[in-house]
């Protein structure tokens, strides 16, 4: 059942009615399969750029869809809900094109943004290294002044669409230790020197490429470079302040998704005479399940208020992240509780999400590093 | 500090700022001694009824303040942050008043509500009796035809106001078993064969006087009842939608109270040279306390929302009571931990805050009927 | 590291020593790869019955180990933390083979119990179908009269070891309907009739077979029922007691194992110039996890004390089964967290522990029938 | 309705019968109303010590019981389990007696402890300081060289029993700063210049008097001093150790307390036409509870049983702490949900209980100095 919204335009109304129709027709009925082949789905993503859904927050002279990140989310939570692998990638993506529209001069803007939006050009975020994770200023790929331009050299890991994108958005070294050395790049996939390692072999998310990106003496020109050298960091963290949004969105829609297939088998399924849902073991378990989503939808919604607001967002965006991914983690776990045996097998979605569901905790921040920044923006304010 | 608010309307703002100098001038100051001396303050209800905060949600006509329920309830949440008793007296009040503003013929509106609104008459709300608690529909005090009029007998149970109040909305059986039987009345104290008991011995909310009312042969005109008779018990479910709110707003208040005293401790607290929250021991503890905090906020805002919106809100407003309320018992008990053994003493109000929080957890509906309501819901919704 | 614990003789000492030589050389180099490629690993049950691992709490006079539950559940604990398929499957065919050795007569025992409690035939219990799981006394598989014997039909579902063994106990009916109608019977693998579905394609535990098992006409001789007709639930619910306390030492071996991997993992892995367990967000989740797991393992040790003391064990066995696999589900997936990304791979065991995990929260009684299990002794111990 | 225990000697039986007794007929029904008055029992202290309770885990030559831990714990459980302010005071003053003890000299354990196990002297023990809480090692009390003997100053805060005891044992700094500068005294409560401040005016607890210990040039002979110079430290900490399995206890007392009183509740109150305990949404509860007080139960026994076979406990009795308070706080606050409204007034021992159990989750170490240790261990045992 469709989750009733509170929208604000008809344009928002038919986005997601349009988001919903694609999720039923495209997304879901390739999901199961596609995710046990491990076949990435490259063509969706074509699809949803000519449906104007990957640049639904940038401006519209750029192909944007010039949309309130409340709505934009909204429709990464629906996409998610059909298929994780897609409903990230759209998130990533929208996050690879953050720094170039937020902080890319015009010419640059000009060049790259509409076929970046439009879905000709994928998109991936290149910031972690296998050895700086949860401390992403400790990078060490570095970009060698090199006459006019750049020479980089370095691995990236874990990298969502690594191997499959045709565009980086890359965090490297352009000057000395710590968080002002670092600045950022827009490099096309096609660059020398620039390759993806095997994919990672993990629990779930298998239509969605986890890679190493290699880069070996890959020159990029001055004009590669997106705002000032040494500004990376700062570019870096604005950029997850709303990639994490989008993770709290697609957390969402994982959980939604759970809730909706185990409440559909509470009522068909009997047990000792009645509806397994009209058990109050099972029925209270569904209603928190229920109330732990609702509650992460208005958070992630809540901070998307702000950000298109122009307020900071920072510590709100945390939550929603950590509070979304948590909630997803232990409804996907309740609905294969609910489906039993059967919420085990492959016959049923939910085992699926319940894998989909943990990676959540981990991607753009650990939800260990979103207590972090909370704690640090409540320590902050209790001094103000 | 204040909680940072996305305000709508100028006139909100200044309501909003107006609660938080009565908060900090009138309400905190007295409430520790208050609270340990059991001292109902009926005198703050007439100031905040002359500063126009005891009618927010009713028409402007009838000397209400014209709010949306968004607004009213960050008023409640307010108080409840000064001082419980009081934030939870005006949800009680504001309850009261509902079923005449509601479904009251325009005399009885034009009769009363100006009184009831501008804090001259406190409300009670006389729905529960000793043996039918969570199931309200099985009460037996009995509203008797009496010519043209009733004849009352009964007693009425854990009435918040019973024996202060100026005026009870009565819920009595004035026809057959069932939801059906019930009718709804308007009794103003003074009545002959109107009495309290003597109040509850608490665990905390010892300014909140909680009693039984008897009746015994109340004599009330055929005006006195509001609403159809046998419609009673709609009129209390109705009401309780809204009551529900009014407790979640409250539970919000208290745990963002007992929020900021932990955090003000613990950047103040130094143990093995470092303040105690900039251990991750401590931080994630509050980080996790401010994040549900937030997620029940915007929860109860979001279902009043679809009130203003004149949706239905009846699940929204049980998940928000649920969550709410066990996230401020959940916080409250951290709160105290932080502080450690002073949490424990009466020296700050944490042990308070937790004393307190308990009892929202169990208020209109405790917290195992919202789960109730939520499941049913969830299961009439799948079967459309 | 080894467990260390508290074993009262020699005997015992051994008995663990071995099989923790057993699992580090046989178990644990083979786990991932076929679990990976869905591998029965009917050899190794060979090996531990050669070792004298699969009948170690029934008599030695029929080639049992003669030892208390209490030893027995620790061998399958250590077992477990190899690889649950093992594990699990001992404490499975160890459950197949209760009925005849507790209720089966002087002639079965000599006849069947050597080969089952010595490695040569492997047991499966087929108590479930597809539409009676929690509410096990509705079965429909019946067992007709037919002469002297029986003529079974019906079909039992997620029978574990199902296709693979060499005997299955068997519960059917032989009467009317509900739980005095049914009857238990040892039925040899081979008998013309039986036949195995096709294996449920499961989340995890892809070496353990899980499938259906149809009778169609298959012909038992009188000597085949165990106990008197009618008395089978009886039976099955006396099993199900031990069964659930094989599992519950499953779900800590498997919670230890992911603890291990979590803790060596935290203490290798620097960020921020630290090994990560030395921030206490990663080392106060390390030591809930092991708090939880000591708990989990106390608990099954004390009930089966008490089933070795002829103590009844009913409430305790499926405290032990609740709270352990809960235990295993959040022990495994904060594991999976404290590994981050890592975890999230096959390259670590961890992900593949929080796989396995789930299913225990399900098997011989899902945890919410454990619920109702404890539930309705404290009511009647309340009574008493 | 009694706890059935696996007790090994009819000693232990007696034991734990006897204290069954004098709960029944001496404590429980005395507690509500001295704790309502903040009445100190001390004549219950004699009481106690005249049935031999007061020395139990001591030798028999010194007039203690010669019990076993294991046995000693469960006496302090029933203890608590009717009345709170009793059992931890045995377990405080257990601590008290347990460096002299452990580590006096014979001539110190001739002259003090028969007093002290009898009954005749109350004792308290004086770590804690304003400033140094979980960092107990920071204490600044002073205990100068003052010819053979030493004056002593400063203050002791927290202090259980404090104005009330009979003896102090003092942890006061002989040397430079840090554990190594630290004795432990033996100090009667008459000597000139020890006072104690007024109690604290606490959440709970009200009958167990916490109090600041002032030392205002207390002067005290060579032979008042415990072990060592300097090694005053680790006595404390091995004093912890035992005591933490005394909290343990008494956690486990009070949640028992708090489940009882909500299972007989759950039998009596009946809504919608059933007893509230034939819910699941309350009968579940139950369950949850009851498995929760089992396993803490098991853990601290399990920790006990290893104290007495004289292997290191200090992990386990961290866990023990940890998981019992825990389970404790988390089972009396649902104890007060189960009775609704009820439960929040003080006509039912709930509410009570609920506030007693705060404490334990702060005393003797915080459950965050408890996770400390617990993850310290663990580290260490990893490197191992």
């Amino acid at each position: 059942m469709a989750v009733e919204r509170m929208l604000r335009t008809p344009e928002a109304e038919q986005l997601l009615e349009l988001t919903r129709e694609l999720v039923d027709k495209e997304l879901a009925p390739r999901a199961a399969r596609d995710e046990e082949e491990g076949v990435f789905p490259r063509d969706l993503f074509r699809t949803l750029g000519a449906a104007g859904l990957l640049g639904l927050p940038y401006g519209e002279e750029h192909g944007g869809g010039g949309q309130p990140y409340e709505v934009y989310l909204q429709v990464v939570e629906e996409l998610a809900r059909g298929w994780l692998a897609v409903g990230l990638g759209v998130s990533v993506h929208t996050l690879s094109c953050y720094p170039l529209a937020a902080f890319g001069t015009d010419a640059q803007r000009a060049e790259h943004l509409p076929a970046m939006l439009g879905g000709d050009r994928l998109g991936a975020y290149c910031l972690s290294e296998a050895s700086s994770g949860s401390d992403a200023a400790a990078l060490t790929t570095r970009a060698g002044r090199d006459g006019d331009g750049y020479t980089v050299n370095g691995a990236k890991a874990w990298i969502t669409h690594g191997g499959e994108a045709d565009h980086y958005t890359l965090f490297a070294r352009t000057g000395g230790p710590g968080a002002d050395g670092i600045s950022c790049f827009h490099v096309p996939a096609g660059v020398p020197g620039l390759s993806a390692s095997a994919p990672e072999r993990k629990m779930g998310m298998n239509s969605s490429t986890t890679a190493g990106v290699l880069f070996d003496g890959v020159r990029l020109g001055a004009d590669a470079r997106i705002g000032e050298e040494g500004k990376g960091f700062g570019i870096a963290l604005a950029s997850l302040d709303s990639g994490r949004l989008g993770i709290a969105a697609c957390a969402v829609g994982v959980a939604q998704a759970a809730l909706d297939t185990a409440l559909a088998y509470s009522r068909e399924r009997h047990q000792f005479g009645s509806a397994i849902g009209d058990f109050q073991g099972v029925g209270f378990m569904l209603a928190d399940m229920a109330t732990m989503i609702a509650a992460s939808r208005e958070l992630y919604l809540a901070a998307a208020r702000r950000r298109d607001a122009g307020r900071d967002f920072t510590e709100q965006a945390a939550m929603a992240k950590l509070m979304a991914t948590d909630t997803a983690m232990r409804v996907t776990t309740d609905a294969v509780q609910v489906l039993g045996g059967y919420g085990y097998t492959r016959d049923f979605p939910v085992e699926r999400h319940m894998r989909e569901a943990k990676v959540l905790q981990i991607v753009e921040g650990t939800n260990q590093v979103q207590r972090l920044v909370i704690s640090r923006h409540l320590a902050r304010r209790s001094r103000a």
